[in-house]
């Protein structure tokens, strides 16, 4: 193992360990190609496969389309704006007011972000007008929840669907009766690990640094599912992403693991823009 | 026009007026077969098409399956314990407590009612083994929100959707973040206007007492819409339920149509197990 990355999933519950190394069945592993960079191969297995799913799962969107996010700054909130533009989607980005707003902005926007706007902003009523030039999202990912969710619901086209991934503000989804009815809004959720489960058995990607090669894993897996593993193809997707240049890392600081401590400080702290890795 | 019903949309807002008589083009009409009584043909064209559209459209339930709805004793309620029989699935009945609650747990039970539950009873710890001869139900239906609702989704299987039609609490549907992720469960809404828009163009049901033979608004739709008329094929397969007895019109009380005030405030009280129908 050469790098992991610390995700919120690993603070909120124990989902396993950070460690130098393993023994593994190299049936269950999957080779991340050489040339993709260290940081964007130890934050590929989780919340850009996330994001992809997501725009891809459940609402058949076609370029130009739009899709609507919060926690827009989140590892998988910069994985969603990359990934959108790459597939022609113009995505509403919002985010958390804060001192660097303007900084976050550009950067979101560097990024591929169509708009970048407040959790304030987007409850104002003019906001509408505002964003006239987009047609309305027919998808919105929600990683907050509560009263961030509530807006996000507000703002879908008719028919369109909120896919909730996180609750970062503890609070629950709160849905008007009157927009299932009238409005046929689809709320859903979406947990990687479960997607896994579901579509590729008994398998893990570990970041090998490319001394595995990649075909190994997918002969052995073919003998064991009668399908196509559907992981696999989705980590190859995105590598094709990356060596295009169309999905970079997220901005983020690498710690060696022996100062584990230090690194999951920094990212608790409010308002992080970086993600921390930790290297062994 | 020979009867019509008060449902509670017709109370919540306007959406159309009751008359005697009215002038319609005969292609947008469906008649209903001679042989139907006319409770059931004036209690036929919302209620049980509601009803039956919930139970086939959301899960592909088979029979053994078991459905969970609140407002049981609504005329909803009572169309959807009897569909659900026919088709064989199960159903666990949330109700109001009142003081006749027997008498409504007997008369729901005989409509073919597997379980009848009140809302305070539904929250108890020890239902889920008072529960476990049924499989855990795939669908819920509710038309109550608020506290209602998030209990039928606590109760909900794994992958499992509620669907909303009512909102009789006045309070939203609350759904925690965990559900949607973890248990994957799906929200959705269903209106019988929008469905009816989306599947049968300019199509009215009115209560002819059969007179109009129910070949004539089949072949005229046949020329104007490509597919079939689904709202018409609906029509006939819930008047085969009402011939095979597996369908009954809700408990009603028959009121003329001059003394439409006093229909009005009957089916306004708490409570009310009787349907109010304006004959002409």
């Amino acid at each position: 193992m050469l790098a992991a990355p610390i995700n919120p999933s690993d603070i909120n519950m124990i989902q396993g360990t950070w460690r130098t190394e393993a023994v593994f069945s190299e049936e269950v592993l999957v080779g991340v190609p050489k040339d993709i960079p260290l940081p964007s191969a130890a934050t590929l297995s989780v919340n850009p496969c996330t994001a992809y799913r997501m725009l891809v799962d459940f609402e058949q969107l076609q370029p130009g389309d739009c899709v609507i996010q919060n926690a827009s700054n989140s590892g998988v909130g910069q994985a969603v704006i990359q990934i959108a533009a790459a597939l022609g989607l113009r995505t509403i980005n919002v985010v958390r007011d804060r001192p660097d707003i303007q900084k976050l902005t550009e950067r979101l926007k560097n990024l591929g972000a169509d708009h970048v706007i407040t959790e304030e902003e987007i409850r104002k009523h003019e906001m509408k007008n505002f964003l006239k030039d987009m047609p309305q999202p027919r998808l919105a990912l929600n990683c907050v929840g509560g009263k961030s969710s509530t807006e996000l619901l507000r703002h879908l086209a008719p028919g369109g669907t909120m896919v909730t991934y996180g609750g970062m503000a503890k609070q629950p989804v709160i849905a008007s009766v009157g927009l299932l009815i009238f409005k046929d809004l689809k709320l859903r959720g979406f947990w990687l690990s479960q997607w896994k489960k579901d579509h590729s058995p008994a398998l893990t990607v570990l970041n090998t640094g490319g001394e595995q090669p990649a075909s190994t894993a997918t002969l052995s897996m073919a003998k064991r599912s009668s399908g196509l593993n559907q992981f696999k193809e989705l980590i190859l997707t995105l590598c094709n992403l990356i060596r295009r240049g169309q999905l970079t890392a997220p901005a983020c600081s690498q710690v060696p693991l022996q100062d584990y401590q230090r690194a999951l400080e920094a990212s608790t702290q409010p308002f992080v823009s970086s993600k921390q890795i930790l290297t062994m």
